[in-house]
């Protein structure tokens, strides 16, 4: 069996938890939860039943984290990012919107890309995937799905230029981008980046 | 006396909690604040004393709810929803702020009506009514008030579309506006929108 | 010793925290924390080891406070303002960016100023001190230094006023900026203001 750190005060009522990941302080994580190996899930988080986090994932402290959204391996979380599922939701319990909430028809998922990156405090409208090593900067709101590579930030996000899977600011270097930090050369297709190195 | 469920690790000192509603885990709930019938509170969130929440209200993970604030019946508040009761805030503690927090002038209530919904991490100013039914988008920045079945979004929040009850967009039907889902027609006057049926 | 008062729910682990402060339920203070007298701490909160906090602070609930940031005395920290410490994150467990953080070269300080009030849901990028008395609006995104005395809000946040120490608008007065409230006079060098009573 697995074995992982959980805070004295952490709730932790999944079983899949991958060696080596820390769980902090007041965080409460459902059954039907995955968390892979070596993952650091800070403190005031919540995670619903249904959530898939691979591994090496840094989740920042008070993220909210629901069915629907998956986190590929070496993606960081900021704090307080701020995740949704359903893109037009009224409250279960009204009986105007009973119909709605019968099947998981209002569900839409989203996906956070290997390596990406989601700046502080930034809004992830359901079904808006970030591309590996993405960029999402703090405060951006996301209302389109984001390429790899790139970095977006405002409200609505906006594309403003390529980062390096290292982290560094792409820079044009003849028709290619390159990484001034680790020299990792990329190439622009349309509207994407494709790593050559 | 009304039944309700509590987790265990949440903190509720009122005892003005209606029947079927549940209250989750690591939310302080203070004494003086109203919650009715089949509510859901989630986990991570404090309630103020002197905040009024009527029945089969959502309040979603990781909202701060302050005095002032008054929710009305089928309201849905999605998850990390910034209230605020103080448009002009110093801390209290400066002594050059002492005298605007000897009384409660300072403080601006808020309404959010029946059946309105909240996107995730909006940021609600002091004083911005939200009307019936309204839908306020994911990460907006609401500063004046918004009108019943509106739809807004943005940084500031800008009226973008009509919403219907039962959550679909309205689209425009000869003079009226009527919901593809459900068929409700809707009359717009001036800057308002009016139920026909 | 100092007495200040622990809500039985938070953890405190540091022992620096000045008398008549406190700190409220389900908050977690890392040692290796200032906090000064007279303090408030909301509940919800994350205080991590390195952060400095002067006296008579305000921080309100679900607020997450990262090494490198400094609040002086007097200030307003609103509910879940969103705090950096990282201009370019990735997951330090990701091994492509393990070298990044193997020294604290990635810390970049933030200094929140005497009296400053950052309103709620604003998000401070690494880097961004706000100066003294300055007002950040709500739901703010602050990419730049803030000056002494200056209204901000929007994403980006820009310059929208000036605002006096006691909290209301500065309004034209001659040459000068006048507070209608105090009678304090504030003269502007170039885009400073500077007080002169």
């Amino acid at each position: 069996m697995a074995t992982y750190y959980k805070h004295p005060t952490a709730l932790v009522e999944t079983e899949d938890v991958g060696e080596g990941t820390r769980i902090w302080a007041l965080t409460h994580v459902m059954g039907g939860v995955h968390i892979g190996a070596h993952c650091n899930i800070g403190s005031h988080c919540f995670i619903e039943a249904g959530v898939w986090i691979g591994d090496r994932v840094t989740v920042k402290n008070g993220n909210m984290i629901w069915e629907g959204i998956t986190i590929e391996d070496d993606a960081f979380i900021g704090p307080q990012v701020v995740f949704t599922n359903d893109r037009r939701p009224r409250s279960p319990r009204f009986p105007g919107a009973r119909a709605r909430y019968e099947t998981k028809s209002w569900l839409v998922p989203t996906r956070i890309g290997r390596g990406a990156s989601i700046g502080a405090g930034a809004v992830i409208l359901a079904g808006c995937d970030v591309g590996p090593f993405a960029l999402v900067g703090a405060g951006a709101v996301v209302t389109h799905p984001v390429p790899a590579y790139a970095v977006v930030f405002g409200n609505p996000a906006r594309h403003q230029g390529w980062v390096c899977e290292c982290g560094d600011k792409l820079q044009p270097h003849g028709s290619k981008w390159r990484c001034p930090s680790c020299a990792r050369v990329y190439e622009q297709i349309g509207d994407e980046l494709r790593a050559l190195s």
